[in-house]
């Protein structure tokens, strides 16, 4: 990757409209492609990108050296099924997919053998979607995944952590997608299935004028896109329920603990929760 | 109340400590009684009170017309049958338990009938105990809720109001003991319950590194003091088992729908969640 490289990208969300503006202002020559031309219109007036279209052919897509998909992943599988002869030869691949074993390896199995697919996840977002509310500072100070397979060449993965130090991520990891997925359905697919549920099991609007900042913390992110969110539970079910799992054992255990006045289990997990708990202050 | 009202704080920890320094700040004469010698010294050292002890006499004690109990819920009702006739005639006395139904009915049986007990829940702390830990910044905007019953007078419920109005809070509220418990059952202790099995359930040591605001949001309340919680949950479990069952039904309707592959009903729940969530935007 260099000042040269010409990157697009695919689906111009909160996501890859936050890229596009981060990489144009960097210096790139930044494509865009998007499905309605009110946003690719946007996006080439507001300068965030140099050229942009609706339309998927082999001249425009087969300018770029890096193409980045910001797309759901279903989406994503689909569009590379379709086009991928648009492609230029040698070009790299990457991604921004919350999920990574059911992406990755279908990806790469179907993928042309001159072009390589490196797949990464930027850990950051907003609570709101769309090109006008990209905000490329979200990266500062994220995590940038990126999730290499046996297929992936050396020199592709130190491109997709380039990409990463470019958009301006706080922290670049390498780990395998298997990893990701566990930590994933864990930090961040459980956490939101637990504020949905506890958003869910009562009508608390009565309670709002009562509210501290403990429901509030629990439940910021039960404010959650419903078109995007069962799309990457589907896609990690089997992590996912396994983390669900292990919460429901625990929260049930100390739900007994409770139910027979077992106040040294109830104790005993406060002292091992505000422990472990200890190691996440920032 | 008026400005001559002299105030007695019993226990001089985060909250009775910060109680003290405000009201004393705001020129009533504040006395104090901790167990501890060195409290009430650095109490009287750093002009909290005008006055304190650790020893509970009638003379001490029977200066003042208002005692707040700052202590924790069993402490509270042992004083109250052991030290009841040190009480000066007419005083009211008030409190700052986060439970309310098994404290209130019992005080106000046993008290003596001269003397009368209106209960109070502020609703603000900090994640560390403590005199050093005063703090009475963290009443502003917070919360204070007074639970009369039919014992109480108008008056002491005025008074008690009036308190909260001097101690800075941003909203006073009167409710029945009853509707505060299950509030408190919902609001505070289940969102605790949750956040203590959402760390006790996986050693997450090795996933710092990748921890975005989701599971830190989560967790921010994980870090819990082990001698107060377990005493407050045994004071409410009725209440509190209440709400951890219908979370957990609603966690594994879910997980139900995840492992199924209901996809509607996990995003109607997102869209019922997301809904909710809004009144709660501060």
């Amino acid at each position: 990757m260099n000042k040269e490289s010409k990157i697009l990208i695919v689906g111009l969300g909160m996501i890859g409209a936050s890229y596009a503006e981060k990489l144009h202002g960097s210096g790139y020559y930044v494509g865009g492609i998007s499905a309605r031309e009110s946003t690719v219109a946007k996006a080439l007036q507001e300068k965030i990108i140099d050229c942009g279209t609706i339309n998927v052919t082999k001249e425009f897509v087969g300018q770029f050296d890096i193409v980045v998909f910001a797309v759901y992943p279903k989406l994503f599988i689909n569009w590379i099924a379709q086009h991928q002869d648009c492609f230029r030869s040698g070009a790299l691949i990457t991604d921004v997919t919350g999920v990574k074993c059911s992406i990755v390896y279908s990806i790469q199995k179907m993928l042309r053998s001159d072009v390589e697919f490196i797949a990464a996840h930027p850990m950051a977002g907003r609570e709101r979607s769309g090109i006008d509310n990209r905000c490329s500072k979200v990266f500062e100070g994220a995590n940038y995944i990126v999730t290499p397979t046996e297929k992936n060449s050396q020199e592709a993965i130190d491109t997709a952590c380039e990409l990463g130090r470019i958009l301006g991520f706080g922290r670049i990891s390498v780990i395998s997608p298997e990893e990701h997925d566990e930590m994933i359905a864990f930090l961040s697919q459980l956490t939101h299935c637990i504020a949905v549920s506890l958003m869910c099991c009562k009508d608390s609007a009565h309670l709002v004028d009562y509210t501290g900042d403990s429901f509030r913390d629990l439940t910021r992110i039960a404010n959650i896109n419903e078109n995007m969110w069962p799309e990457l539970f589907a896609l990690n079910k089997t992590q996912l329920l396994n983390q669900m799992n292990l919460f429901e054992k625990e929260f049930v255990r100390l739900k007994e603990a409770i139910a027979t006045d077992d106040i040294e289990t109830v104790k005993q997990m406060m002292i091992t929760s505000t422990e472990r708990r200890k190691l996440f202050n920032k």
